[in-house]
C-alpha cells in the first residue's frame, strides 16, 4: 500500500469521525431538512450526474461489460428523479436517535437510561449500482451517522457525482460536507487501507458479491454486518392447505427469482406429496420454473425433472430454479433447512398450529414464516420504511436492517454522589 | 497448522453447534437444573480440581511466573466453593430466551413478532485466571449458547478439571455434555484455528491483555466483542460540589484501582481549580497515589506533581497515579476525551443541569456519569446480575455485557397464506 492512499483514507475517516460528532448533536429537523435539500440538489444536478453516467457507460460499453450489468449502471432522469424521491422519504421516517430503551434504578439509588445513540462512521462498500450512493448515505444520516462510501470501479464517475451532490446539500443546511464522502480509489488496496481504519470507522457494511464480503470480512478490524445469500426454503407440512402451499410456492419462487428471499428449495411432507407436487409443479412449469428432485420427486413428477445433487441443496439459484425434496415430517424438514440453509428465511405451510410452533422455534433463521410468502422478509414489508438490506449476521442486526439497526446505544447515568463501597 | 488441530477444533465447533440447538430448545427450568447440578458437581470434584491447581502452581514456580500471577492461578477450598456459588447465582437469574421485544402487524396484514433467543455457539478465549472457565461457561449456558473455552497454558490443568466437572453436570441433567467444552491445546495455533471457524462459532469473547484482543481481531471471521482498557475520566465543572466531587474522585481511583472502570484522567474546571485542587490533592495523597499534571495543575499543586506527558493522557495506569489537567471549561474537556478517552466510562461533577445534559449528549461513552463514580460501570451495580465483562466495543453490547447481551433476535411471523405482489 503507497503512503498516499493510507494517508488519504486516513484523513478521510478523520474527516467522518469529526463530521459525525457533529450529526450525533443535530435535532430531527436539522438532519431531515438536510435530507429535503440533499434531494433537491440531486434533481438540480441532475444534468452533471447523467453526464459522469455517461463517462461510465462508455466506459463499460468499451471494457465489454455485459447488458445486465449496463443497464443496472445506467441513469436517466426518471431513475435520478426516483434516488431524489428516496431521499425524500427518508425524511419522513421517524427519527430513532434518542429513543429511550429502558429506565431503571439499581439499588444504588443511580437513575440508569439506555438510549439510542449513532454508531459514528459507517463505510459502505458496494459494487456497480450508482443508486446505493444516494440510498445508503440518507439512511446512515438519518440516523446521525457520517458515512465513507467506497463503490465499484464501473459506476466511479457516477458516484462521485452523486456524493458530492450529497455533500453540497448537507452543507448547504450547515451540516458538515463531510458527512458524506465518497473514497473514488477503485483499487483492491482502498478496500484494505478503509479494513485497517477501525480507529475511525465503527462498521463496515459490504453490499455484493459473496467474494466482496469474503475479503472484507477476512481484512476489517472493525465490525463488519454481511449480507450473504438466501438458500430459503418452504415446507409444505402434511395437515397444509395446498391452495395456500401452492400460492405461496409459486409466489415465493417466481415473483421476483433474482433476490434473496426467495425460495430455494420446496420440502414436502410425503403424507401429501402425491396430491400436492403434481399441481403445483404444473402451475411452476406455467411460470417456465425449471425443477429438480429428489428420487421420490422424481417418482411423482417423472423423467421431466432433474436428479437433484447435494450441489443443489446448497445453491442460491436466483433463477427460475426449484429444487425439491420429499421428507417424511417436521423432523426431517428442519435437519435439511439446518444442514443446508444460510438461516435467512424459511416458511412452513401448516393449519396445525403445534406443528408450525415448532417450526417457528426450531428453525434458526432471520425469519421463519407460517403460512406466508418467504419474500416479505424485507425491511419495507416489516413496515420499516426503507432497508440497507436483509443482514445475514446475528449480532447486532439479524435481517432487516433498517434505521433502528444503524444506531446503538449508551447508558446515561445519574446519580447524587453516589461511590462504590 | 497441522491437520490434527484443524480437525480436533473442527470436531469441537461440529458438537458445539449440535448441543448449541438442544440448549436453544431448552426450557428454564431445565437449564437452571443443569446449573445447580453443575454447582454441586464442582463441589464433589472439588479434591480433583485442587489436584489439578497443583499441577499447574507446580508449573508456575518452576517457569518463574510472579506471585501476582501465581495468587491469580491458586485455588483453594474457598475459591472453588465460592465458583460453585458464582454458579448457583446464575441459575436464580431471569433466564432472557424468549423474551418477545416487539410485536406488530404491517399494512400487509402478517404479525410479526421479534422475540430473544440464543446466539448460537460462543468463544471464549481468556488468560489465567481458572475462575473465568465456570463464570463464563455459565452465563453462556443460561443464555442458551453453547460454549467453548479457551484459556491460558498456566492454568490448563485446572481449566481441564473445571471444564469436565461442567460438562458433567450438564450431562447428569440430561443436557448435551459438549455444551461446555475446552480446546486443550494451548498454542496459538488453536487461537487461529478458532477464529477461522466462522461456519460453528458464531461469536468470540476475548477476555485478557491488549494483544491477545488484538491477535483475536485481526484473525477473527466472526464477531468479535472485545472489552479493551478504560482511560476514564472525572470533570469536575465549575458548578460542582466540591465535597462531593473529591468524594467522587478519590473512590474512582482508590477503591480499585487495577480495574478497568477506575478513573485515570481528573479534568478541573479553572474556576474551582485553585479551591478544589489543594484539598482533593491532599486527600488523593494520603491515599498514597502519584499525582501528575499540566502547567497550571504544577501552579497550584507545586513540584510535588510531576509534568504530565502527552503519553500519560493515553495511559490506563491500573494504579494509585492519576493525570490531572486544568481546563477553561466543558468544551475542552469533551474536547480532552474525546481526544485521549477510550470511550468507556466518564462522569461530570456538576450542579447545573444544563451543563449536565450537554456532557451526558456529547460524550461518546458507554456510559456516562453525573455526580457518581465511573467505578459504577458494571454488570452488577446495574442490576444486570452478573456480567462476562465490559464492551468497548459499540455494536451488539456496548458497556456491561449480561445474560441479555448473549443473545440475539428472530422475526417470527405468521400469516393467512400472504404473497407479495
Amino acid at each position: 500500500m503507497t503512503m498516499d492512499l493510507t494517508a488519504i483514507v486516513e484523513n478521510i475517516g478523520q474527516q467522518a469521525r469529526k463530521a459525525s460528532r457533529v450529526l450525533a448533536q443535530a435535532s430531527t429537523v436539522q438532519k431531515n431538512d438536510a435530507l429535503v435539500t440533499i434531494a433537491d440538489q440531486l434533481e438540480q444536478e441532475l444534468e452533471m450526474i447523467l453526464e459522469a453516467n455517461r463517462v461510465d457507460l462508455d466506459a463499460g460499453t468499451e471494457k465489454g461489460l455485459g447488458a445486465v450489468i449496463l443497464d443496472r449502471l445506467r441513469l436517466d432522469e426518471k431513475r435520478v428523479r426516483a434516488i431524489a424521491k428516496s431521499v425524500h422519504e427518508v425524511a419522513t421516517l421517524p427519527d430513532p436517535v434518542g429513543e429511550i430503551l429502558r429506565e431503571w434504578s439499581p439499588v444504588n439509588g443511580l437513575q440508569i437510561s439506555k438510549v439510542r445513540v449513532p454508531i459514528g462512521v459507517i463505510g459502505i462498500i458496494y459494487e456497480s449500482r450508482p443508486n446505493v450512493t444516494s440510498d445508503a448515505a440518507s439512511l446512515c444520516l438519518k440516523a446521525g451517522n457520517a458515512v465513507i462510501l467506497r463503490g465499484g470501479s464501473e459506476s466511479v464517475h457516477s458516484n462521485i457525482a452523486i456524493a458530492e451532490a450529497l455533500g453540497r446539500g448537507c452543507k448547504r443546511t450547515g451540516l458538515p460536507a463531510e458527512s458524506v464522502q465518497l473514497l473514488s480509489n477503485t483499487d483492491r488496496a482502498a478496500v484494505t487501507a478503509m479494513a485497517r481504519l477501525d480507529r475511525y470507522i465503527h462498521l463496515i457494511i459490504p453490499r455484493g458479491g459473496r467474494s466482496l464480503i469474503e475479503t472484507v470480512s477476512a481484512e476489517a478490524r472493525m465490525p463488519v454486518i454481511k449480507h450473504y445469500d438466501g438458500i430459503c426454503h418452504i415446507y409444505v407440512g402434511r395437515a397444509a392447505n395446498l391452495q395456500m402451499a401452492q400460492e405461496i410456492v409459486v409466489n415465493a419462487k417466481c415473483q421476483r427469482p433474482g433476490v434473496c428471499n426467495a425460495v430455494e428449495t420446496l420440502l414436502v411432507d410425503e403424507a401429501v406429496a402425491p396430491t400436492f407436487l403434481p399441481r403445483c409443479a404444473e402451475a411452476l412449469w406455467s411460470q417456465g420454473v425449471k425443477l429438480l428432485g429428489d428420487a421420490l420427486t422424481r417418482e411423482i413428477l417423472g423423467e421431466k425433472v432433474a436428479m437433484a445433487t447435494e450441489e443443489d441443496w446448497q445453491t442460491e439459484y436466483l433463477d427460475l430454479v426449484l429444487s425439491i425434496r420429499v421428507v417424511p415430517g417436521l423432523h426431517e424438514a428442519v435437519e435439511h433447512i439446518e444442514t443446508y440453509g444460510s438461516h435467512h428465511s424459511d416458511a412452513i405451510v401448516t393449519d396445525e398450529a403445534k406443528t408450525a410452533q415448532k417450526f417457528l422455534s426450531q428453525v434458526d433463521s432471520a425469519a421463519v414464516f407460517w403460512n406466508a410468502s418467504t419474500r416479505f422478509n424485507d425491511g419495507g414489508e416489516f413496515g420499516f420504511g426503507a432497508e440497507i438490506g436483509i443482514s445475514t449476521d446475528r449480532l447486532h442486526a439479524r435481517g432487516p436492517m433498517g434505521l433502528e439497526e444503524l444506531t446503538t446505544y449508551k447508558y446515561l447515568v445519574r446519580g447524587e454522589g453516589q461511590v462504590r463501597v
